[in-house]
């Protein structure tokens, strides 16, 4: 509603295109106005009326994760709901695989009652993010897939330092011959995970050949089938870091399959410290991922945007914790 | 918007409380009528443009779990996200450990956008439940904690007949002394399972003796406390079934302490076949509950009841498999 009688005059010239002074006739009742023109004003001044009443819509956000709310992906919407209860919005969930054939970011900004969006690892490409960014449409990005474009908020974890860790303590376990069983190709986390382990390599003397290094799909079944080829090389490694702890427990089964203790013949690393890597025997060593952290300061971000701020930092990486548990030791013989 | 004109000249006579006839002056502009009366009808005639000019608004289901989206809870918050997605309804979430100290059901009944409520394992008891169905507000309660009330729709596994097959498979393979590491006390889930094992092993003749009876928080850790006091009374049990996957892994931590060979000298059994099951070594002996089935199922349910029919059936339990695994084997001597 307007703030004083003056300006509501100037809102209702303004909707109906009668002058200020003829809506302030028929607002005071004066007799000579146009019956059509009085009636088009009251109807506005009704309208206006009307729209004043409505109660004030609670803000809603967005949140769409691709994908099924696993022990990954679901920790990371709990964190988000939470967090956006905390600070009053509410939540509209867009999940499992039918969130990947959505075309929902291209009808966002035009829904009334959405305010903003939460994208978990998002399938699209970075030309339309920043499209939908074009709009005004607040929304942040968390653990994107493409690096995120340079006007985009987007929040994930530390994968390069985390996957250097790892190997860093590989090597320091007198390890030389390391396998890698990295996520798929085009993946950020999967790139930066993979950089990590050949920075860490590098830095002692050693390059990653091709056929110590396989890309696959981050499920326990393409572990399984990974880790078997690269130990059923001769010679084979000894020790292998996993793209995830569903791979890891893959790489496990695999190992045990051939006979091989684990860690005394072949040391074995996640990443993600999911409640899995602590039901193996024995409990995998690996990089805690800060998932909840990841919700949370997804939501901060997107109330500065929300409040018209610019975040001041636009690309935010959580650090990740290195957490040595049984199935790494030094390198046999 | 009505029908026919003459709904119309109905509709905005109860609008206004003017005679149908007065109405019907007005809109075929006649002279005789007081410029007041003609004002309110006129006015009347203006929002009940508006109103029809409104977007027809998407059905929103309010989702509440108060735990966080695990590998148990996220598969049936994602798969009732993709049915309700099928349906074209929207999912408002409200998740986490925060969602149990809400006291958002007395209010939802008065949220104009939003049409239903699916309510994952409600704190509340039955008689806040009745008192929300009372209101006349459509919800269905997944996995209830409690017996559901007669009148309200409700979804869950059968606990029942998926913990006899459990306790049936152990008593099958010679085992005569089973411990049992039960939920807590006040949880349908819980008490229905316990009654599933006393049942199988009552009709084998065995009753089910305090002393290998634990009641425990559904935890890893607290499984691997209930398991150790199990396991160093003299005799041990030669068995144990546990209320679910994670305090399985509990148990198998426990019996790795002690030295123990699973399934040679001890056989466990889980429940849910979570993907944790299939991580351990041996892999569990569990109890497959159609978590994404029952999400679709709650969908359906509440379809139903939003059409203003009664469900044929309002309590709905869904099969559960037994999937025999590594951790069980013939008992021992």
């Amino acid at each position: 509603m307007p703030d004083s009688p003056r300006a509501s005059l100037r809102d209702i010239a303004a909707d109906t295109g009668v002058s200020v002074a003829t809506v302030s006739r028929v607002l005071n009742d004066h007799v000579n106005v146009a019956p059509r023109t009085r009636d088009l004003v009251l109807q506005a001044v009704e309208r206006r009326r009307l729209r004043a009443e409505e109660p004030v819509r609670t803000r809603t956000v967005y949140v769409r994760c691709p994908y099924v709310l696993s022990d990954y992906f679901g920790l990371i919407v709990s964190s988000i709901a939470e967090t956006l209860k905390l600070h009053g919005l509410r939540l509209l969930l867009d999940a499992g695989e039918s969130a990947q054939h959505s075309d929902a970011l291209t009808g966002l900004p035009d829904q009334d009652d959405v305010d903003a969006a939460i994208l978990l690892l998002p399938p699209e490409d970075g030309d339309q993010l920043v499209t939908l960014s074009r709009t005004g449409f607040p929304f942040v990005v968390v653990d994107p897939r493409t690096p995120p474009p340079p006007d985009i908020a987007a929040v994930s974890a530390a994968h390069f330092s985390g996957a250097r860790a790892v190997a860093d303590h590989l090597i320091a376990l007198g390890h030389r011959d390391i396998g890698v069983i990295a996520g798929p190709e085009d993946w950020l986390a999967s790139d930066a995970r993979l950089a990590g382990h050949r920075a860490a390599l590098a830095q002692a003397g050693i390059l990653l050949t091709p056929n110590r290094l396989r890309h696959i799909e981050p499920t326990t079944a393409a572990g399984r089938r990974a880790a078997a080829d690269l130990l059923d090389q001769t010679p084979r490694p000894t020790a292998i870091a996993c793209f995830n702890d569903k791979v890891a427990v893959g790489t496990l089964q695999a190992a045990r399959e051939r006979g091989l203790n684990v860690p005394a013949d072949l040391s074995i690393a996640g990443f993600d410290d999911i409640d899995l890597s602590q039901a193996t025997d024995p409990p995998l060593t690996t990089v805690r991922q800060p998932l909840q952290e990841m919700g949370r300061i997804a939501v901060t971000q997107l109330m500065r945007v929300l409040d018209g701020h610019q975040p001041e930092a636009l690309h935010i990486e959580l650090a990740t914790t290195l957490v040595v548990r049984g199935s790494t030791s030094v390198c046999p013989g």
